[in-house]
């Protein structure tokens, strides 16, 4: 924690408003209950009612505004922290925040923030502290604290798919025709915590059987399977805070010609994907690679999503595999190649896996088979 | 969802500001993926990178803004809505934003959001697409609608209670001395889906053993069960969206004799607390009424958090359980009665209850035992 707090103050010193001011820079940022929270801090807290929030600078200790009755979580941190604890009545909170904005000379200062994890309720607390403060977005420098994973952090992940890979062994064996979806996911949670999943999953399973496999973020319903279903389970474990992402697609008995067909073109356009990961080349040429595949194949209307995120901490971070980002790929970065075909009101397809960009290529974490493997 | 959108329409007509504009009133309420959202609309997204906002005003269907890969989720609702899908490039979603507001005239207008839910992400979207337009709070009106539960929410949560008492049944015979906090919240949490849990739960269990148990937000550690110890066990379940949230305080072996003493002190609180619970009575007596035990028997400065909280299709709701709350009781709200006592740097104690306001008084949903039990 302590390096990567000192990497954030470095880049705050760097970017810092000179006295007479001007429109870029930060002399804060300020973040609340969030993944890039925990990643800098180690901290935890709810995201509730009770706002929580982190200030960094370049060369104080990092102010936390919190309730009074989380106190023990800042107590023995590995680095100094300066709190202000507020009490149980939401009258005294604003106080409590105006002077922590306060103690670090903030207001009328640029404080970034980060707008996919901050609230209002946080905001307009900030806001209440440093009324001539303005808040831009530092989604991108704390991005860029993250998006490049060390060893121990690929480590994690490396776990984090081989816990998900087991838990879907165990469960597969289990399937039988006429089990809901609902009652495969639960099971596949189970599992996934029996093989070592922390509680704290990135996402619930997504089983999604017959016509509901054509909806990419279906939630498993109470459908039964069927012979001549694709059955798509999209699942991932935490392990020591870092998430795994994974989707195979099976075939429940005997299933149509064209699904075959499909699942081959995804197969092909999911190694393309992961072909085209290497140091140096733009996110953007990963999904072109994979949608060249499934457009030749003359499905292409039929991928109606991105072919990626980045993985790491979250389930969903930087860097986003779009045709349209041209970001570097770097040693380091992590994310998953997905491409899907959905036909709607038929069956769909997904294959998926976590890819880390090494020095010379691209690893792949996960290697359980992609065949379209029959189950129940 | 037609009843609860027609009663959202009705207190927005109510509301609606005239052509001449004032200060208060509402055109519209804006919602992104949240427990009101689902509430309203059944609908469930995951909050994501990519905004989903919700837009209810008195006479035209809701309008919805989503990503177009999501769409099959309001394909077939039981109500009519507006929808304005938007493609993967983040570049294009400000003018779909824009569109979406503006079919409604909302620009200048007063449009209400919830600040605990609310992130600068869609707040950004919105105000891109009405820039004349103010924000204010409508926790309240959003709040007023959920309050006061329906006969099928309270099934609903009395299933919920039912589903994690089994599971804590069912791992109490499984704890050992020796055995990490963290081995027995992945037990429990296997148990709470064994037993019929949704993989959604409200929250991780909390097992805090020893010193830990002293930490009232405390997540489970490495620490292993010793002899001495007290246990605090604070978990829930999910039945068909909504949540229960219970805690029991467990001997491991022999523990001192002032354990046993507050232990005592907050099993009477928390039934001073259920029974100051009744139609009509301010939030604060039940704080009060189990508050004063506590402080009466010396231990006041050691319950250091409000005495409950509001529960529902949420873990923490309205209506609260503070001191200084003068809301009014009234049937259908539920909420949980949870005092406790910490000993800093030794053990503590917590009983937590979930109660239902009825006509004449209140109903306690869970009946587990209260006593301190041995295990290990």
């Amino acid at each position: 924690m302590t390096t990567r707090l000192a990497k954030l103050s470095a880049a705050l010193r760097t970017l810092r408003v000179e006295p007479q001011g001007e429109a870029s820079g930060l002399s804060a940022v300020a973040l609340n209950p969030s993944p890039s929270l925990t990643y800098l801090t180690g901290l935890r807290f709810h995201l509730s009612e009770r706002p929580v929030v982190a200030i960094f600078t370049a060369d104080a200790p990092p102010v936390i505004v919190l309730p009074a009755l989380e106190m023990l979580k800042v107590i023995g941190l590995p680095y100094q922290v300066q709190t202000f604890p507020y009490p149980e009545n939401p009258a005294e909170w604003e106080g409590v925040f105006r002077q922590a904005v306060q103690s670090l000379g903030l207001d009328g200062k640029r404080i970034g923030v980060e707008p996919r994890a901050l609230r209002l309720l946080e905001f307009h607390h900030l806001q209440a502290g440093a009324p001539e403060a303005k808040f831009p977005d530092a989604s991108a420098l704390v991005s860029s604290l993250r998006i490049r994973k060390d060893a121990e952090e690929i480590a994690a992940m490396r776990r984090a798919v081989h816990v998900a890979q087991k838990a879907l062994e165990n469960t597969l064996v289990l399937i039988k025709i006429g089990m809901s979806e609902k009652e495969l996911a639960a099971e596949l949670t189970v599992q996934l915590l029996r093989s070592g999943s922390q509680p704290e999953m990135p996402f619930s399973p997504i089983v999604s059987s017959g016509p509901n496999s054509a909806n990419p973020h279906a939630a498993p319903s109470e459908r039964k399977l069927q012979p001549g279903d694709l059955l798509v389970i999209d699942w991932g474990a935490t392990v020591d805070g870092y998430v795994s992402d994974l989707t195979r697609t099976f075939a429940v008995g005997e299933v149509e010609a064209e699904y075959h067909k499909i699942h081959q073109i995804v197969q092909a356009a999911n190694a393309a994907g992961r072909a085209a990961a290497s140091p140096g080349v733009p996110c953007g040429s990963v999904d072109k690679a994979a949608r060249a595949v499934i457009e030749q194949a003359g499905y292409g209307l039929h991928f109606t999503h991105r072919t990626g995120h980045g993985i790491g901490i979250e389930g969903h971070e930087e860097p986003y595999m779009r045709g349209d980002n041209e970001l570097l790929l770097e040693p380091g970065m992590a994310f998953t190649v997905e491409p899907g075909i959905y036909l709607p009101g038929r069956n769909g397809v997904r294959i998926e896996d976590n890819v880390v960009i090494t020095e010379k290529g691209a690893a792949c974490l996960s290697d359980m088979g992609r065949e379209l493997r029959a189950v129940g």
